[in-house]
């Protein structure tokens, strides 16, 4: 059963996104110059770039019955996401995140509330469903259930991608079921004794990926794979928000493998999406179309990707 | 025609509230140890005091006819406010605000978006109506409508309560216009060449307010009117969050003016009202009704004013 390009298994949250002109301080009113609401969580936002970049995509979460579930699962259904094994727990709150944006920099505060739905219970997994896609993505969250997925997804002959978005240690329990790991430079840089990135990165590779691939924000990524490393730049645009461009550039980064691009291709059409999502306030709202990526890369001086290679 | 106790023109918004260990800093990451999403706006939650306390009350303001503003409509209609006259305004967003509240001192940061619905306009306002309750309660928001309706007020013999909630100019325009001024310590202190809120308080009343009341938080209330001057303090109460603190002493205020109570025992009635409120997350979710606050007093050693005694 191949019915699906990925399933995601993952953390979704409702966002409230707020721009400031400085943070506050206690006691102190500040103006908000925007205001957004908006789905978020690193899988589900990945699979929205996919969905938006034309890759058909199927989530699997864990939401309350509140408003906030209500809304997230109608946002993800008008992006096209496969949601049927989305599971709503009664009575129980869904995940927010109130998102601080810093106007000058575009750095941003992520507060987050787990909400009350709880855990995705590893017994219960529709495994079928989880391993019909081509890439299964991970973020680390429900994490039983995510070690649980990527066995079965390896056993099938679907490849696993971690996000791995921080120095959890069950997450490098998923490492060694991974294929493809996309992670920050402070992972990367945990993994090594040293603490140098480049140094994580191949250790991390030695553990199982074929590939691994360090985002380094405006520094650019970093690629390791078998046959060597290379690094991408990143683009220089004007920052509005950077909230949920690591998530674009791993759907983007997703996208490419599907369609079966030269790494160093793949890495600087994710780059280019994951510039795009940062003019935009809001993790979701910024995600291009895979025309916007293709023009943004010829303004920027770069051939696109073939439109029609099927990877 | 006095169809209703109070009537109330000013802000209201949708409040997003987090409860935080700290402020968050950028490009960090902090818990939300709670999150809430509640109708707000100062008049607004004073007249939702007043309604839970059993006073009749309406509401003009002016909303989008976005999500949020459905959400605060309802919010409203719920607590029995009559909202006929409040504006939504096609295609337009409402207010919101984001709240970080800390959870140690239970002090809070307000970011606030006006959204795009605009101010009232004056010309179109339904005087009748905001002269239809014993009271015209502002906040000095949408000033040009409010400025119409409190001359409105005095013509009809309407009395007007004030909650100056800064330094802005346009309120000074309403002071003289006004019954009875609630303010804080800050707007009464800019008020005194000396920057003493007790000699603004003064100066305040000599424009015109039969009753002058400066709000101080833990430092309780002061009262000034032509029979001199006396200081109520507040109750020792655990603090969760203190936004809407305020708003409710000045719902609970009026419900005991409404009721004809010595304005000690209002002082102290609103006090506790208040102290109430800050042991809940929101400004409204906290909001107690008669009875809790009778309770409440009674804990304290005090006694409640009479149950009975119509004003």
């Amino acid at each position: 059963m191949r019915t699906l390009d990925v399933v995601g298994l993952g953390f979704t949250s409702l966002d409230y996104l707020g721009l400031v002109p400085h943070l506050p301080r206690l006691d102190e009113g500040a103006p908000l110059l925007d205001f957004a609401r908006q789905g978020g969580g690193p899988v589900a936002q990945a699979l929205v770039t996919l969905s938006r970049l034309g890759a058909s995509v199927g989530f699997v979460g864990r939401v309350g019955d509140d408003e906030a579930g209500t809304a997230m699962r109608a946002g993800l259904v008008a992006e096209g996401v496969d949601i049927g094994r989305l599971q709503v727990e009664p009575g129980a709150t869904s995940g927010q995140c109130i998102i601080l944006v810093d106007h000058t920099s575009g750095k941003r505060s992520i507060c987050a509330h787990p909400g009350s739905a709880g855990e995705i219970d590893p017994t219960g997994l529709d495994v079928p469903f989880l391993c019909s896609g081509r890439y299964l993505h991970l973020d680390g969250h429900h994490s039983d259930a995510a070690l649980v997925a990527a066995r079965a997804a390896r056993v099938a002959g679907v490849s696993v991608c971690l996000d791995a978005g921080g120095p959890d240690p069950r997450l490098l329990e998923l490492v060694p079921l991974t294929d493809v790991l996309i992670t920050g430079e402070r992972f990367a840089a945990a993994a090594a004794p040293n603490g140098d990135f480049r140094e994580g990165a191949g250790r991390l590779r030695a553990m199982g990926p074929r590939i691994v691939v360090v985002t380094r924000g405006e520094h650019g990524s970093f690629t390791e794979t078998a046959d060597g490393v290379f690094a991408t730049p990143a683009f220089r645009v004007p920052v509005v928000d950077t909230t949920g461009a690591g998530d674009v550039f791993h759907g983007a980064y997703l996208f490419g493998l599907l369609r079966g691009w030269e790494l160093d291709a793949v890495a600087e059409f994710a780059s280019a999406a994951a510039a795009i999502k940062c003019g935009t306030l809001g993790g979701r709202a910024g995600i291009p179309r895979r025309a916007a990526v293709s023009e943004f890369l010829r303004d920027h001086g770069r051939r696109p990707p073939p439109a029609m290679v099927v990877g």
